[in-house]
């Protein structure tokens, strides 16, 4: 399901002149996403393989573009480079990047290099396209739609709290957990299928993907269609992880960002199935009137405060 | 000349949900460029004002869709900023960034922030269009086309070799040279307009901008189009700056980068004028069959090496 079917624009002309040239499909609106993914904020070396870099850098576009139900097409890298960098590395992080842009039907069109400051420092851009007027945005939601989330939550952050217990000067910490038992956190599959299909079939009124969280994802929903939000945590479908595998805690599923799963809202009524391809879907809340957010847990209503997810910062707060 | 007078791509949803969505007129080609501004590498706070940096920023983006003969539409920002960052240097940022868009007709649609690790770092998205098939490439001349230049070089890379003349401890040495003098290091135009006149009329079968500097862009053309060229030294144009006013040297006319001219050929015979709107236009040489590229200089005949520009590395070398 992750493979775009479509060639949605053609690149006429990628790397080599001063723009890329694209040929957009007639009858489609283009999407546009960039993000960065910097060395200290967004990744660290000792923790992150090469190839898990490149293939996070890239998710993070592609999630965008998939949280809006269309379909990537052309991706542009700036990539600063330190001097001393091992070439080794710069391979790793092209190889992951690839092997993602490839499985999405995405081209490698562009970009960037330059000597960097300090640290690895990448910027993506992916260019994608959605039939005209039928993108689905984050304003759309109503009161009384059910709310949906794919997949599980918390899986992503849990790495992160896992890798920071180690101490900052030992070496090779992510030794210690292992990528294929956070595959979430090191080699997150961005749901640009899922969302395609749910853009396809009119069953999300609203849609964002769930880079900074659940609780401010939420928020975000909220804001952009005026509406509020009645969460039940026990419907709240959280991930399991680690070796020996467990589920991880209310707060990481509700706040933990970075499991780039889709999250929407749907019409009243209207059935969800359970699985989409391969993904499971499961509603969680409903949307309300007003402006409030509360998590409902067993019977007891609380404000969910959307904590606002900071990379590193979880386990410091 | 330098406003865009069509509206080539509405943007419908900017700033605000996972994605822009651009609407681009039909029968467009869509052109995309990226590139990197960072602190320590492309400028200096104590160099440069925060209002030069973000017009220079967007300039080099801006100036890459003139080459192509295309006109800007959107613009999407990623910016990473140190904490202790003045909030007052953002907006003179944030200021000139704008103020240079608005000139071109180009909407801010979006982008990312992010915390910096260290310095300011910007990456600059710049889409735009151009009529389907009529984008000018780097790989169009062929041998006996006229090579041409707008405006006149050497002007920004004479800035950084006054710059680097003061001791970098020394406190606000920008106070040495004024911006005005040097115009075209701190708020280079980009040629928008003149590239779509050359594009339009057909008068260019190459184009690029001098970004890199006359030796390297010259060798980038070349390089793309499989031929050579010989360049008549005493037809370059060089810049007049400073204060009081004075030639650059031709070394650093040839060699010296960020101009943002366009530099293109054009079909022997075809009559180019000397000026184009407010722009000068000079022919300097042409090109030749064969790979190599010569400057004639006094009826000697030398090898011109592309050096390469490394922003600070001219007067390092």
């Amino acid at each position: 399901m992750a493979k775009s079917a479509t060639n949605n624009a053609r690149v006429l002309q990628g790397i080599g002149d001063d723009c890329a040239v694209l040929r957009p499909l007639g009858g489609q609106d283009l999407l546009v996403t960039t993000d960065f993914s910097l060395e200290g904020i967004h990744f660290r070396r000792e923790w992150h393989p090469a190839e898990s870099v490149g293939h996070r850098c890239l998710a993070r576009g592609l999630s965008d573009i998939a949280a809006m139900g269309g379909e990537p097409a052309a991706v542009f890298l700036s990539l600063a480079l330190p001097r001393d960098l091992p070439q080794r590395w710069v391979q790793g992080f092209l190889r992951g990047l690839i092997a993602l842009a490839e499985k999405h039907g995405a081209t490698l069109s562009g970009g960037d290099t330059a000597e960097s400051p300090g640290g690895v420092l990448a910027d993506i851009v992916v260019v994608g396209s959605v039939p005209k007027g039928k993108a689905v945005l984050r304003s759309g939601a109503r009161p009384g739609d059910g709310i949906f989330v794919s997949g599980s939550l918390g899986g992503s952050a849990a790495a992160i709290v896992q890798l920071q217990k180690t101490p900052r000067l030992q070496k090779a910490p992510q030794k210690k957990i292992k990528p294929r038992d956070y595959l979430r956190h090191f080699f997150p599959e961005p749901r640009v299928g899922l969302g395609r299909i749910l853009r396809e079939k009119g069953l999300a009124t609203a849609m964002i993907d769930t880079s900074d969280g659940l609780s401010t994802d939420l928020a975000h929903i909220c804001e952009e269609s005026c509406v509020g939000a009645v969460v039940q945590a026990e419907l709240i479908p959280r991930a399991v992880v680690g070796e020996p595998a467990r589920e991880v805690d209310l707060e990481v599923a509700l706040h933990g960002g970075e499991d780039y799963e889709l999250l929407f809202t749907a019409p009243e009524g209207k059935r969800v199935p359970a699985r989409i391809g391969e993904v499971a879907i499961t509603q969680i809340g409903a949307i309300a009137r007003g402006r409030n957010i509360f998590l409902s847990e067993r019977g007891v209503r609380r404000e969910l405060v959307a904590r606002g997810w900071q990379h590193f910062g979880l386990a410091r707060s």
